[in-house]
């Protein structure tokens, strides 16, 4: 027997999402047909909120009840630094340092020259027009530090240089609790690299 | 910074789904919030029809398009026979198996004594009816290789055989531990050809 057509059609719709393979889009078909009427509205009702009352803040592009955001509008925080991250995923990551008092700016994304993603697929031009109208002394790019968070900083840096703002980027090093014996090469590399005297 | 409310809300209903953690659910969400309009309808779309199209079969309780489903309805299959899974996946595993031209029925799942799944949670008593009914000369019982899978088989099996009718369970051609659902086809038809009685 042929799986039925709108089973086939909403494993084919959740096998688009990151992470999900054919057996776990398979897997979460069957559970949301055994859903009960109350949890499958519940379900679709977060999605349509979230959708509904999310916004992307026009100042630093994280996603928000309001725009401009809470962090973009709020005046105690420090405004002459910029920290600019991918996602807004990981503005939540830097927004729990509390030392850190400074703005965001979401780049929606890194470079991937693989995946045919440049300078235009992601808020670049929105950020070095932020630079040049608002009045920023540090930008502190924390991109991920696989190889795209790599790419995306230096040519970052390379245009903020030419505005005459100090451009700097998160230490590499161990992570804090972490094993020696089970940090990679790389990263032992440039922790040695950026050693701190004592 | 707190992660907003509504994304929060998609989150904690995400994480119920089989098989997604926390970070998986925070990544699922925010994907969806970047999806395009008329990607997020599809998505929903194919939620709704499923859910509205979809019933269980009042014969062998497997999810069909129509009631009764395709297989019970075709008369050029075996009615004597009855394969008794616990999910619709299963069945869909089983009928790939050419060789096989009986019904099905579909038990809804197993007993658990851990998890609380007793004969009432499952269709067994709907299965013992029809057995009275219809004419059936044999069960081959093709519950899950793992322990809930081998006590339903057993449980069942009891019963069927006060009903002279003969019970056979799929033969261990199965991995053993083994999930039905992800059994290939000639795993499925090798334990068929060497089914043992009960």
């Amino acid at each position: 027997m042929n799986r039925p057509q709108p089973i086939e059609k909403m494993i084919e719709v959740i096998k688009k999402f990151p992470g999900v393979g054919h057996k776990m889009a398979e897997r979460l078909s069957y559970y949301i047909l055994k859903m009960s009427n109350s949890d499958v509205d519940r379900f679709l009702d977060s999605i349509r909120k979230a959708r509904q009352i999310m916004k992307s803040c026009s100042t630093c592009y994280n996603l928000s009840e309001h725009d401009p955001c809470q962090i973009c509008s709020d005046s105690t925080r420090d405004h002459d630094v910029i920290c600019v991250v991918e996602t807004p995923q990981d503005l939540i990551a830097v927004s729990k340092v509390k030392e850190y008092r400074g703005l965001y700016f979401v780049l929606g994304g890194a470079l991937s020259p693989l995946d045919a993603i440049g300078p235009a697929e992601i808020k670049i031009d929105n950020l070095i027009k932020r630079l040049k109208n608002d009045s920023i002394t540090e930008v502190i790019i924390a991109t991920d530090a696989d190889s795209n968070g790599e790419v995306t900083a230096i040519y970052i840096a390379e245009i903020i240089k030419k505005l005459n703002i100090k451009v700097t980027r998160l230490g590499y090093g161990l992570p804090v609790g972490g094993d020696i014996e089970y940090a990679d090469e790389v990263t032992i590399s440039r922790a040695i690299a950026g050693r701190k005297e004592m």
